[in-house]
C-alpha cells in the first residue's frame, strides 16, 4: 500500500523506516522562519499522522544546515494580522484583543497538533533554534540536538511574552524554574551543553546527521514495540503531568482496562520468553 | 517492649536501629519478582508501620545480590488473572474492563500504601530494578542505589503501559520529561550513574552494603529528630506535590496549627541551644 | 525626579543602575535573623516596589559577609507569639490553633510579596543561608549564590515543619524530588555547588561581590527589554507553574489580548531590524 | 451586506432579527434523529457562528411538531461505525478502544461548538427530547421550553452511558444531584413542569410557537446590548464554572484589561444617562 | 446459589428482588446511632456489595418508626476516643491532632464505601435524621424520604464541624449555598417539605412502608436495566461533580471505550425495537 | 472593655446584640452607591471584626428605604480610574490593561474581605439591589431579602462583564445556570419572589423591618454555639466549594485535629444532656 499524500510546499514528510514518519520543516532559505499558511500546514500533518496507521512514531526536523527555525517571520508577520491590529485606530481596545485572541488561539491549536499526536514525536534541533522552535519542541516527547544548536525563548527580545506554548510547558517540563525564568526573561542564547545539562535535551550528538541518525535509531525501536503499549505510554505520561497522582491512578486503571485487552500483552510476553522479535498488529 | 509480629514468607521486617525499620523483599531466587500475595504482604507491612509507635523511618531493601525486583512475576500472572480475563471468550469486553479494573485498583492500593505510610520511606535499590521496582520506589521518599543498579520502566517491553504509577508519579518527581519520555517509552535500561545525573536517586554506593550503610546512617539521622516535625514535613512536601503553591500554603498554615503545639519544638530549641540531642516522644 | 522613600531599619533599597531597585537585608550582627517588624517591612517594600514605575527589576541580597539570613530570630520568636501559644495553659488546642493560623497566614502573606511583586526578583545568596533564607529565595524569580553558601531547609532542626512556603513551592520548583525529601527532612547542610547541580541556583560565583557583579548586569539586562514582555513572562510562567497546560495555553492568550497593544512590539522589532537599542515607556 | 452562505441539508440557518440567528435541526421526518453527517454540519455551523460580526445571539430550535430530537439514530449507527466496531472478531480489545474513543472525540469535538461558540446560544426544546437533545441543549446558555417536551436522559435504555457531554456537563448545571442521579441513571422521562421546578429550563410556554416567540424577544434583548460586554459575561462564566473562585477573580480581571477599553462602556452609560438606546461596533 | 453471608449484629441485609439489596441500619431502640464497630461493619457490607456480581442496586434504610439514625452515639463516643484523647493531659497537641486524624480518616473511609459502590444506592430516609444520617445518605446516589423526617446537621450543637463528609459533599449536591450554610451553620431541624424544595431529597411519601415501596420500584427498574450502563453511569457522574466539564469529557470517552464494547447495547437496542425486555448478564 | 473603634463615614457599625455585629451601608441619598473610599472601609471593616473576639456574626444592611445599594457610583466612577484609562491617548493598550487590572484586583480584594472574615455573615438585602450588591452579598454566608428587593446584575448595561465576583461566585452558589446565564446576560431585574424560587435568598420577610428582625434573630442563634463550631463549618464549606470531595474530606480531617481539641465539645455534650443553655470561651 502506498503511503498517504503529504505534501506540502514548506514540509517534506517521509517515511525513512517502516512505521517511522519524519516531518521536516522546509523553508530554509528563511532560516525555517513560520508564517501563517506553515502552521496551518504543520497542524494538518500531525492530525493526519495521529491516525494513520502505517505510522508509529514521528521524527520532527529541519532542513538545511544553519536553522532548525528562526522562529515566527517576523516581516511576514509585521504585515500581518497583529500588528495591522495594533495600527488599526478605528476599532477600539476590547475589539482589538477579540481578534489577537482569535489569532492566537488558532495559531496555538495548530502547534498543539504536535502534543496530541497519538504517537511519540521525537524533535531534533540543530542551529538556530529560537522562538517558535521551543514552542513547537516542547510539544515533543523527545528532543536531542546537534552540537551547534542555538536555543533562545525569543519573544521578550521583540516585546511579547511568548504565547505559543513555551511558557505554558516549561514549567512542567521539569527543568529547574530558576533556569527557566533566567532563559525566558533574558531571551538569551542557550547551547547543546547547557541544554542537556539542565535536561531540556536528553541528547547531544556531534552534528546534525548523527543526531538525526539517532533519531532514525529511537525511532526504529518505538516502532519495534507494541503501539498500545507505546500510545498508552505517551497518553496517560500527557495527562498525569496535568493531574494530580490519585487522579493519574484512577486515570490509567480507566485506560488499560481496555488497551490490557490487547494481543500484544500475550503476544510481546511470549517473544520475550522466547528470545525473539514480535509482530504487532496496526493501530 | 518487644516489636510487634511482622512475619512474612516474601519479607523480612527487622529493626536495625532505634525507631529504624528495614523490610527486605525476600524472594531473592526469582529475583524478588512479585505475585499477587506478595503486594498483598508489603501493603499490610506499610499500614502497620504508619502507626507504630515505635518506627520513625522505614527502609525498603531487597534480600539477594542479583536484583531489588525484577518486577511483576510474568509466569505467575500469566496464569492468573489478567491474561485469564483476555482469554475468557466467553464475558463481553465491558466485563473483563471491570475485572481489570478492580484488579489494577487493589495492586496500586497496596503499592500505594509505601507513599501513604506516615513515616519517610527510603528506598535501597541495586541489581535488576525493573517494572515494579520503579512503581514502588517512586512511592518512596529518598532513593539511593548501588553502582551496579539496572533500572528499566519495563512496561512497555511486555506490550503494557505501566499502571502501577510509574506513568502517575513520574512527571511529579521532577526529572527533565524528555528522558522521563525516553526511558518510559523505550523500556530501556539505565545505569546508576544516569539515574544520579537527572535525580532519580539522590546517592550511588559502591556496593549494596555500602549503600545499606548509607540508608541506615540516613535513617538515624531522620529518627533522631522530633517525628512531628518529620512526619508534618513529609505530609505536606506530598500535598503540595499535588497542589497549587496558595493551596500548599494554606494546608501547611493549618496542618501547623496543631502540629506547633507540640512540646518538640521547645524541645529541640533548648537542646539546639544547650548543644545536646534532644529526646521527643513516641508518635 | 527622585526616586521615592524607602527607608526602613533593616533594610536598604538603593537603585544601583536605571530601573533596578536593590534590596539589602541589614541585621548583619545578627546574622541578618528575622523577627515580625522585619517581615513586615520586607512585605511593604515588595508592595511599592512592585507598582513603582522606577523599577523593572529587583535584586534580593543581604549586608555583611556572614550570612544571608540565619532565618528566624529564634531566640525573639522564643519570647513571642508561637512558644507564648504553647505555654499558655488557659485557652484550649482549638483556640491555640486560630492564633498560630493567623499568625502563620500574616507571616506568609508577607513574604509572599515578593513572589507577587509584578517585577522580576533576582537573589543572591552568600554565607549562612538557613529557614526563612529558602522560603524567601523561593519567591524569587532567579537564584544565584556566592561559592561560600551554606543552604539548609532548617525547620525539622527546631522541631517544626516548615510553614512559610519551603514546603509548597520547593515541588514546584523542579529540584528533583528525591533531593527534596533528603534536605528537606535531614534539615541538613548543601552547599552552592550541590545547589547548583540540582537547579537550586542557576549560578554560583567566587565571592559575594562577583555574584552581586553578576545579578547587577543580569538586572541591567532585564531592564533593558520591554517591561510589558518581561512583567507578563514573569506572571505567566508563575500562573503555568500551578495550573494545567490547557489553562495556561487561554491565559496567555487572554493576557497577551491586552500586552500585545503595546508599542513596545512595533518599538522593539524596528530597533531590533536596525540594530539598535530600544528605548520603552515606563509600566 | 448579504447573509453568509450557511446551507445545509439538515439545518435551516435563518436570521429572524439583527445580530440574531436561528439554527433549526430540519429532519422531522425522523424526529430530527441524528446521524455523523449532521453532527458534523453542526459544527461547521456554529464554528462560522462563533465568528460572524453579524450575529450576537444564537437560536437552536427543531423542525417539526413532534420533537426536538430523538438523539442518536439508532438504526443508522447500528449499521454504522460503534457496532461495527463490537462485531469486528478480527482486532483486539484494545484497538476497539481506539477507534470507540476516535469516535467520540468527533463526536463530542462537534457538539461542544455550541458550548465554544462566542455568542450566547438559546435552546428552545419541545415534544420528544431524547438524549442528544440532552447533551446539546446543556452546551446552551438558556434553556426554554414549549409546554409538550418530553425529556429524557435516554442513553442507559440502550445499554450506555451518555458519552455526549449530559454526564460532564449536569453536575455543573446546578440541579440537585439526587434528581440528576434519578433522571440519569433510570432513563425515566420528565416533562416541562419538572424540568422547570429543578431549573434545567428557565421558562415554560404553552406551545412551541409562544417559545420560539419569547426566544426571539430574549434574542432582541441580549443582541442589543454590547456585544464586549455580553460575549464576556458568557466566556467568564463558563470559565468560573470550572474553576475555583479565586481563579475566576483573577480570569475576570485579566480577561476585563482589554474589555474594559471599549468604547462601549462610555456609550452605554451615555445612553443610560440620556434614556435613550446605544448602538454597539460590530465584533 | 444461595446469597452471600452478610450478617450483622446492627445491619439487616436482604434481597427483596433480584439484583437489590437492602441495607437496614438495625439498632432502632437506640435510635440507630453509630458507635465504631457499626461503622466498620457498614464498610464491609459495602464493600461486599460493590463486587458482588447478584447485587446491581442497594436501597439504604433503618429500622423502626422513629429514626433512620440520630447520628454518632454521643454517649458511647464521650467514653472513647475523641474525648478521651480531648482529657489525656499527658501528650502534646500535636500527637492529640495524629490520633484524631488517623481516627477522622478511619470514619470517613468507611462511610465513603457508600459513595465509592459500583452499585448505584438509594436512601429511605424517615423519623429523626441526625448528623451521620446526612453524611451518609449524601454518599448516596439518591434520596427519598417519609413525609415525618426531621433532618439535621446537628454537628455544631454538640460544638464541632461535621467531619465525615457532610461539608464536604453538600456543596457539590446542588443545594443552593445560602440555604446550605443557613443548616449546617445553625443545625436547625428541616423537615421533608422544605427538603424536597431544595432538592435534598428527590420524593417525599407519606410513610416509611410507601417510601420504602417506592425505593423497591426504583430499585426493580435500575436492576432491570444494563448493570453496564447503569454503573458507568454512576462512576462517571461522580467523576464529573469533581472535575472540570474538559476532564468530564474526556474521562467517559477513555470510559466507554471498553463499556461500549459490551454485547448489552445490541441486546438493548434489539429488545427495545421488538418492545420487550432486555436480559443482561451478570457483571 | 469597650467595643472597638468601628466609626468610617458611610458605614454604621454597632452592636445589636452579644457577639453580634451589624455593619450598615450609610449612603441612602445616593442610593448607597459606591465610589472607591467606600469599598477600602468596608474592607477595613471586615478584617477588624473577622479577628475581633467579641463578634461572633455580623449582619450586612444597608440605610434608606430605597435601596441596598444601586452598585458602582458611576458618575463618580466616570470621573475616575477606569474612563479616565479609556480616555488617556498618550498611554498603549498594554499599559492602560495594567492600570485596569491593578484596579480591579484592589476593589475585589476589598469586597473579598466579606468572604474571608471568619465569622459568618448575614446579608439583609431591600429596595434597589444592583450590581455591587449581588458581588457584595455573593461574598456573605446566608442571603434573605425584604420582599420590595429589586435585584439586577446590572453591569452589562453599562457594557462590560461584572468583575467584583458575581460572575466567579454565581456559578458556586448553586442556582441553576441557564437562570444564571439569564440574569447575567439580559441584566433584567428580578425580585424577591424569583430570588427565593432559585435558592439566591433562604428567606424573604414583608418589610426591611421584619427582615432585619429575623437576621437578628439568626444571629443571636449563630452567636449561642460554640465559635470553634461555627467559623470552623463556614471555613471548611468554602474550602470545599472549590475543592474536589477528596481533597474536602482530607481537609476537615486536618481541620478537626485541632478544633476538637475545644473544651466546647465537651461543654456543648453537657449542656446538651443538661438541656441548659452552654457558654463558650471568646475566640
Amino acid at each position: 500500500m502506498a503511503p498517504p499524500d503529504y505534501n506540502y510546499e514548506h514540509f517534506n514528510v517521509t517515511f525513512p523506516a517502516q512505521y517511522v514518519a519524519q516531518v521536516e520543516i522546509n523553508r530554509p532559505k528563511k532560516l525555517n522562519a513560520f508564517f501563517e499558511p506553515m502552521w496551518l500546514n504543520l497542524g494538518a500533518i500531525f492530525r493526519r499522522l495521529s491516525h494513520d496507521p502505517d505510522v508509529r512514531v514521528v521524527i520532527l526536523t529541519a532542513a538545511g544546515d544553519r536553522a532548525f527555525t528562526a522562529g515566527l517571520d517576523v516581516l511576514a508577520a509585521s504585515e500581518g494580522d497583529i500588528l495591522a491590529q495594533n495600527g488599526a485606530s478605528d476599532i477600539d481596545g476590547a475589539r482589538k484583543a477579540t481578534m489577537i485572541r482569535r489569532h492566537i488561539q488558532e495559531f496555538q491549536d495548530e502547534i498543539s497538533t504536535i502534543e496530541k499526536c497519538e504517537k511519540p514525536v521525537i524533535a531534533v534541533l540543530h542551529g538556530v533554534s529560537y522562538g517558535l522552535a521551543i514552542d513547537m519542541t516542547l510539544c515533543c516527547d523527545i528532543r536531542i540536538c546537534a552540537k551547534d544548536t542555538r536555543f533562545s525563548v525569543r519573544e521578550v527580545e521583540i516585546g511579547l511574552a511568548a504565547d505559543i506554548g513555551t511558557l505554558s510547558r516549561l514549567p512542567h517540563a521539569n527543568m529547574p524554574m530558576s533556569w527557566v525564568k533566567d532563559v525566558c526573561l533574558t531571551a538569551r542564547e542557550f547551547n547543546a551543553e547547557e541544554a542537556l545539562g539542565v535536561g531540556f535535551v536528553s541528547g547531544v550528538y556531534d552534528t546534525k546527521a548523527t543526531a538525526l541518525e539517532r533519531a532514525l535509531e529511537l525511532g526504529r525501536v518505538l516502532a519495534s514495540k507494541s503501539p498500545v503499549a507505546v500510545q498508552s505510554t505517551k497518553e496517560v505520561l500527557n495527562y498525569s503531568r496535568d493531574h494530580t497522582v490519585a487522579d493519574g491512578l484512577n486515570y490509567i486503571k480507566v485506560w488499560n482496562a481496555s488497551a490490557l485487552q490487547t494481543k500484544d500483552v500475550p503476544d510481546a510476553m511470549m517473544a520475550s520468553l522466547q528470545k525473539r522479535k514480535a509482530t504487532f498488529s496496526k493501530l
